[in-house]
């Protein structure tokens, strides 16, 4: 059995280990058109913020260890057509290869801004390590930089900028950044802080181009000229797939490969995993695109195992989510009120001020919850959050809450941990519940 | 309509705001035999410790507060018997007081260790704000101290005693500290950084007589003689049921308050609350008494509504818990190995030893998760962690997780946040999962 993965991404390593797993004796070869594979792309913004000392930091294996596993990796490679009937791949390099099965997991790019000017020196897309090497030099002759619509990439790019002391503008067209997944109430600190750092938004504006000589030296924006030696592209995931439209595989709404909850596509033995793919979303059935690493990489093993033939049910998603925004952290699952409302959920929504410990233990912090139910079943649908600590967790409890069919009745009387110096008396999910029924009425 | 309460801890105080908010024309009468109410005596390790600057910190309210509540607490009193037929209690200082309905939130006292010498000046039992502020001056004075029997507030005066810079042995009768709830590879870490700080432990042996002239001066135990200026008891809660025992109010197993799902004791018109009181727990039925100060306030509200004429019930406890205990979080949910075997519950256990942020970055710290489910349903039972980090979250989501019938299943395909500075590519709650999955095969 011959299982070729495209793509050395968390869903491409995913699949190539979880394959292996399955069926040892399969002969499992990767394509990636980088140098390398198995660092931590997440963790870049964090070298260029200097959080983290080194890009090094960030490898999770040596390629010797892939080598290893007996997953033979082909780096600097470029597949340049697939074809699903004779179950083969043109592989620039080396010509066309035979496959039983294979794996896309083509990832994503930046969705192109379309303006003007691009071409200049300055500009930058992070995603890659090697890249982000270069630019890390560069970033150390930025005196102003601007960030072309804010997405979570650029949201903690802000800071990473801040922390090297450059003056940043924040340009999204949207009325604030995030607002897909993010409602006003919860940025409105992340703004407070980053406004407290130096920070400008201009947010419901864009950058309409890109001016300087051969460097970038401003961006023009419907709020005036923005000075700026470095421009963060923050738009949004697009999924990676020409070689899969070109091939016939078909495509979803969002522009992602469609899967089963196996992972397969539309075409016989051929799988798809990752940033590439679009996955329903389980309380719309909507399909989304552009998660997160950790759903990448679940995919990709799903994937994996069901290629090897193995047998792996990748569930609908309900997306936790949580980062590091200016001072805060932020997160959430589902959706909030503005994109319940936009998408014509039925919910009413309740929130809480709470703190992470008591009150007068040292490195307290304010958290604030808001949860949103089904004012039919009473079920949680979304949740949203900004506080200081304890954020991921809560995230990925409230995201099985979602899965589960738990409800604001649930919570509202749920046990928690008090202790003064990880846990406040009353638990802000609790709280936030409790703000629910009291607009529901009690059960 | 006239509620008495006795008790002004949290189920008290509790039980007394909740009945005011259900009906404001009721006369609520609160009686302590403290100078105080309203104050966190779970904070008092941590002014010991010097994590807190000053007891008036642990402060929440002032006497002014409740009075403007309309709850009128009077101060250092002593009931000093109830006649539950004709409705009326017997306070020292004003004689006979008629209720209409009555709330027992008597709380507990540490149970005694009947050792002889108990004496002796320096014998500290951790509970009331006021002899803790003396105590204080008291430990300034103190080379060395002896820990008897380490329960949760001793684990936590350990650290406060280390970082007084005074030399601890703690001493527990138990094979190591908590073994009811807590199993060895949990405390193991524990009882590592307690012996990198100097600390001494003594467990599987017995405190036998403290000695000294008028002061300890040394505790002799079944492994030699311990110095010690202070012996520190830890002993568990006993729940105080003197009152309700002369009255003929039902107690329990646990010597606690038997009360229904509303907090009703089998008197008529009398509610109980609180460590007073025990609570089926929620798998195993089994009686426990002795919980924490939030069970305590959400049984003191559910007995105040239900007393003034509200509907609140209150559910079966799964007991999430978590605290600091030396350079870790340790907590957990229902109960670990040790317990389950000993009480003759079928489990299957898996344990995941993760991380809780990128392995690169910053702030990193080990977490070990252990989940226990049974083995026919799938249902997770109980888990024990011990951590860094993020304890007391992942507490509260197991919490849930028992009581909602959550499968092991469940959580081993569950979504987690990856971000790097808040939460690691696999989160240790689904690995954990997965490790038991292992021994049940997958379903």
């Amino acid at each position: 059995m011959k299982i070729v993965v495209i793509g050395g991404g968390a869903s491409g390593l995913g699949a190539a280990g979880a394959a292996k797993g399955v069926d040892p004796s399969a002969d499992i070869v990767n394509y990636t058109e980088f140098e390398d594979v198995a660092y931590s792309p997440c963790g870049i913004p964090f070298v260029h913020g200097r959080e983290i000392e080194s890009f090094d930091k960030l490898f999770l294996a040596t390629k010797q260890q892939y080598a290893d596993q007996g997953i033979d990796i082909h780096y600097t490679t470029t597949v340049e057509s697939i074809d699903v009937k004779r179950h083969a791949i043109k592989v620039r390099e080396e010509g066309e290869i035979r496959y039983d099965r294979l794996v896309l997991a083509t990832g994503w790019n930046y969705s192109d801004p379309q303006i003007p000017g691009d071409h200049l020196e300055g500009i930058y897309r992070v995603k890659n390590i090697r890249r982000a090497m270069e630019w890390d030099k560069f970033i150390d002759t930025v005196k102003s930089a601007v960030v072309v619509e804010c997405g979570p990439i650029a949201v903690e790019m802000v800071s990473a900028l801040v922390h090297r002391g450059i003056k940043v503008t924040v340009v999204d067209p949207a009325p604030w950044p995030m607002a897909g997944v993010v409602d006003p109430d919860i940025i409105e600190p992340v703004r407070k802080s980053w406004a407290d750092a130096g920070v400008v938004t201009l947010w419901g504006e864009r950058v309409t181009a890109f001016g300087g000589q051969g460097a970038l030296a401003y961006a023009e924006t419907t709020a005036g000229r923005v000075e700026a030696q470095l421009a963060i592209i923050g738009t949004r995931k697009a999924p990676n797939t020409a070689l899969a439209r070109a091939a016939g595989v078909a495509l979803g709404a969002t522009g992602g490969i469609i899967v089963d909850s196996f992972m397969k596509t539309s075409a016989s033995d051929v799988f798809a995993a990752g940033d590439c793919t679009e996955i329903p979303h389980g309380v719309t059935n909507v399909p989304l695109q552009g998660l997160s690493g950790s759903h990448a990489y679940a995919q990709g093993k799903a994937a994996g195992v069901n290629a090897a033939g193995g047998r792996r049910e990748y569930q609908p998603v309900y997306v936790p989510w949580a980062m590091l925004a200016g001072d805060w952290m932020i997160g959430g699952v589902s959706f909030g009120e503005t994109t319940a409302a936009a998408i014509g959920v039925k919910f009413v929504s309740g929130a809480s001020n709470g703190i992470t410990r008591a009150r007068y233990y040292p490195g307290v912090r304010p958290i604030t919850v808001k949860l949103l139910a089904d004012p039919a079943t009473r079920c949680l649908i979304g949740a949203q959050m900004v506080g200081g600590e304890g954020v991921k967790e809560r995230a990925d409890f409230l995201g099985m809450a979602v899965r589960s069919g738990i409800s604001i009745d649930d919570l509202a009387t749920m046990e928690n941990v008090y202790s003064p110096a990880i846990g406040a008396l009353n638990e802000p999910i609790a709280m936030a519940a409790q703000a629910v029924q009291q607009k529901l009425g009690r059960r």
